[in-house]
């Protein structure tokens, strides 16, 4: 399946394809310089797949986590790339999840201000969400994306089959913001999750997420309004991953909760409750409140003015953005989710 | 005098005024957080002018000189808006050279993908050249500008004024790329330099040079071809300044020496050496040919292919792009300019 993602010149196709992963030479070029980021999470045939299309392939393996969306591991890339010689028309291609792509995103972005950027996701979490976008970001001092660019991929190559490689717990995360897609704008998809088996639908999930996301940043490219749909449960979903991130929750499990509350009609919280069950996702958290509203305090979103625009979902399928100031949220917050 | 920068929804105005510095919030909204940059050689009077006119201003004072535009100050920069709660409606103004203002503007693409920037360049160099255009960037391991982004200040004020502070050397420094401005599109600003003094008729200087450059980039934001006619003298001027840095030659210096053997009228070569020696620049340098090749093969304009794109200026107020296999480069380059 291929979609096309077009923002004007700025436009790139989306390849979802079993065995993808072995034929990216022949939908870009890779006769050139290409930095392959990946991470020690990613299995080494992969990579070797990767490598053995490119010309001059440059291997940086980084170790697993959100540790690597660090300014230390964007100046590592950079000075390989400097030390192997990359001009501006060599690319940097990511191989792994939305760690992998978020850096090296963000690397490919700032060096000689700009080169071919190619994205190969292998989790569910990247192949549904964070591949497509545009956002690239790493972390500063513990603060979630607080550093970053939009700038968008030449290429994404998701194949199905690098999923099946994941545990358990890792394929599930990424289906939150496979759910979200379907609170916020897909009926549909989010009914896929009461009645079927979510293993043997991955590939409609994961292009119907596409669909819905894609839609949507064609539509804002920059976040100036529409696109902060898409961040439904993640401002509490960011602060809960921000204050627990030794505790180990996942990043899809923290927007799984961050969005509870800010589903209106109960019965819905109770349906998206029953699918969090289903696929093993949690639906409950106590956090200390005060924490997570520090955290929020200095989210991207949060206004000059002290206020927050959040998302909420009066319906299944329906969204609206909600400009809350942040002491009201404070109640929102409460001290957990329940 | 203003001038407006036209690109779309980035577009910003260039206020070129005695005194502006004191009339910044009058132009743009300083009624917020303002990480205002500055470095060591800017006199403190500037910054405390700024200040006042700032709600929340946030002063960075960075050790004067070239080695500042690294990956460790930009970190800086993006930690103290972070510990001061900066958000997306905020701002990062810089006050000083082109090494502030290229660092500085660094930051603000990349704090939270992107906040307000305000250039006020207090040097010739920064205010005829660097502060519009929209190239920031920063040095890595010793190569100039190898990372950084394409993102345009909201405002730009250069103030006259903040010139008379300059060493007489820095001041000179500037004035190659206005010559470079008359070389390759303004015969008579060139002529400005034969017949009038520079120093009294810097005003004129500086919004000269500045509508040739917003001619150019107006057409050709992100350098897709016009543009790098900017780059007159800079591939050679770069590799001579990397190559010096220790030497202690200036920017315009390097870029002075660098235009030289780009200019293929011998007439025309011994005018501009006269400029030179009335102003003050270089027109000669011995070097080490092998090392300043070595610098040019890490150039971002060095394609894939081998080869460089280089300016040529054929005669007064012309100029046009020629692709040269870094090999024959190597002749042109020789062991010094001459």
């Amino acid at each position: 399946m291929k979609l096309t993602m077009r923002l004007g010149v700025r436009s790139y196709d989306i390849i979802i394809k079993q065995g993808g992963l072995s034929r990216v030479g022949q939908l870009i070029n890779l006769n050139r310089r290409v930095l392959v980021v990946s991470d020690t999470g990613v299995p080494e045939a992969y990579l070797k797949t990767v490598l053995a299309q490119c010309r001059e392939g440059v291997p940086v393996v980084l170790p697993q986590g959100e540790g690597t969306k660090s300014l230390e591991c964007f100046g590592q890339l950079l000075t390989v790339m400097l030390e192997h010689g990359f001009t501006r028309g060599d690319a940097v291609l990511a191989l792994g999840g939305g760690v992998v792509g978020d850096l090296a995103g963000f690397a490919a972005a700032s060096y000689m201000r700009g080169v071919t950027f190619i994205n190969c996701p292998t989790t569910t979490l990247s192949q549904i969400d964070s591949s497509i976008g545009g956002k690239t970001a790493i972390n500063l001092a513990g603060t979630k994306n607080t550093v970053g660019a939009f700038y968008q991929p030449s290429l994404v190559v998701a194949d199905p089959d690098t999923l099946k490689s994941l545990p358990e717990r890792h394929f599930i995360n990424g289906l939150a913001e496979a759910v979200k897609a379907g609170l916020i704008a897909d009926e549909g998809l989010f009914e896929l999750f009461e009645t079927e088996d979510a293993h043997e639908k991955i590939e409609e999930i994961v292009y119907r997420s596409l669909v819905m996301k894609k839609n949507v940043v064609e539509r804002d490219e920059r976040e100036a309004g529409l696109r902060a749909t898409l961040n439904f449960g993640h401002t509490l979903g960011h602060a809960i991953e921000s204050a627990n991130h030794l505790g180990g929750l996942y990043h899809g499990e923290c927007v799984a909760l961050g969005m509870l509350p800010m589903i209106e009609d109960a019965s819905l919280r109770r349906r998206t409750r029953a699918v969090y069950k289903k696929l093993g996702l949690p639906s409950r958290i106590r956090y200390d409140g005060d924490e997570i509203f520090e955290f929020i305090r200095h989210d991207k979103k949060t206004g000059p003015d002290g206020a927050i625009t959040v998302v909420k979902v009066p319906r299944l399928g329906e969204c609206r953005l909600d400009k809350v100031p942040l002491e009201d949220l404070k109640a929102i917050i409460g001290e957990g989710v329940r």
